[in-house]
């Protein structure tokens, strides 16, 4: 992270199975579209119930990335 | 809000009328450009003052919408 | 709110019609069943959208209530 | 908002209607002895109930006005 | 998440063995005594260290469910 | 706090004399229905003024309890 | 707390003794100028250190009072 | 900061050429009125942007000052 | 800011002179593909440290810049 | 507080007594091993219940102190 | 958590694996020096994105440990 | 910040110039004691007045180093 511009954007990944899971299918999500991905932080962790157990785990995550010259 | 992957976008929208129809008038102009538009999240409610009233009503929010496949 | 004991409770409330008309559903709701409400306390105000209007409100808030001796 | 200095004070307004109204509450009484008022922003929204209903509205403001050269 | 009422509660679930662990754990206490479970937000993840490792999980989640009509 | 599930509920106590005792007051009320009370945390500190002086001390606080296997 | 209009001003009151008689001085000092008092706040918790021992608690708190009509 | 009573207003000042002077600013302009000003708390940064710079930096800051006795 | 349609993204400007300049620089970015830039606001100051010295100033920012009718 | 630097190190205080009392017991600790403790900013309180009465007040501090030249 | 006066330090662990681990490398490094740590609380989690994966994972945490008599 | 372990300390630099030279000052007083200083964030900006002016900024920072395998 040193004299660059990034920008961060804001996403919300899911998964049925674990929360690390919600945040790699937001990122790969995101990589799909953009380059240069460099960090994520998570902001919010939630997720759906269902019959009395975590149906969803879904993570909101900003992500950073470099802004090319 | 399943299995799927969202971005959240930051908008801001005014109303010389109220705030609720700031949050509208927001939503309203997203919906232009953008589909699949899920959920808003009131962040920050503002205003202009003119001669002793609110002329103009600007409300701050988070809009969430799905990321097609 | 003089020498009482209070208890706070979190609710979510909803309306298609405005955000304060989602606080005074779960007001009237909690009365059903909670005597002594005395006031409340708005913690979130969100929505759902569909078709590019907020399709319910829904505001979160914390009522607080006499317990009684 | 150019090259002025503002000062901000914190108002509670109320209203038995609405928190929109009881927001222009707040900033009709605050004109009556400041002039240029030039904008408001909301901190707190609560409320006293009295039979199962929001009878007072109270919205907490911070009201910015310019101070004069 | 429609035109229903909801009401939050604040539990803590703990595991010795994960994070994602200790949030099941509450729900599953918690769908023992209510029904109508909709979903879960993550307020604080701490633990307990017994021998430099981690010996209970402790999650602090408020868990979302709907007031039957 | 070991491998327990806990729930939390939020109180506010008063006390003409102290903040302090108006805390106590709070769990001994909170004790009256509720056992296995086992730790509280400060949520906020306000209180009525007449006369100029405090009148009543109020602080809200959450009281966390073990639920019961 | 009903149909009024409030102003809440912010003072650091401050004591040898204890937290709570720095709330009580900042308060007194206040009711000096302003009639109405209603209520405070207590915004933060600190003081000065000598010789190992706590020499002033210093209470940050906001005092409201009521706009007269 | 000793046994002293103090205020804290907020205020906004401006510059057009670095945060810092925008502090200056706000603090030159209430020391034209108020005496005893003691420590400012910035509490946001932010400006106007015109043709791709900051035309004006706004800084809004706390200043405490000492009440007389 | 009267009745306009706002939207902020979220960006990190890096310097290695100061941290106003760290904003500058990010502004200047974003203004190389987005009209209409208005205001910013300050998230988050940090940097990094090479040799006892800061090496880098990294400023995050929210940018607002009005959505086109 | 001139023109020093200064260190905060955060510390939790307990008392069976009251709230100031853990305050006062975690500075004379801190006081044994830090020379030159110049303030403190209270974090947290909270406590451990035990038969319906507060059996532990812990109060979490900052403790700021000189780095000497 | 009883009569003890407790210091908590704040660590940031790295795991390429997953965020729960992230925690344990944290908490294992610290105990190589510190004995009697007793909890922990997660500040923040954060991590690194390499070839559109999170290539390593980092916890903020705080640790708490008994400072002995 | 790789696969590394950091801790983070808690520093008040000051200056009388500016608030970026208080940040360097801390960092420059902290480096005569700590090796691998990698990184620092501002969590909050102040000073004192003197005579309507600043006399000494004071900007608390968090520090962050690698501990040595």
């Amino acid at each position: 992270m040193g004299n660059h511009i990034y920008k961060k954007i804001e996403l919300i990944g899911a998964s049925p199975n674990s929360s690390d899971e919600a945040v790699q299918n937001a990122i790969a999500k995101a990589s799909q579209s953009l380059r240069n991905l460099r960090w994520f932080e998570v902001v919010e962790t939630r997720g759906q119930i269902e019959e009395g157990r975590v149906a969803h785990w879904q993570v909101t995550i900003k992500v950073g990335f470099t802004l090319e010259a």
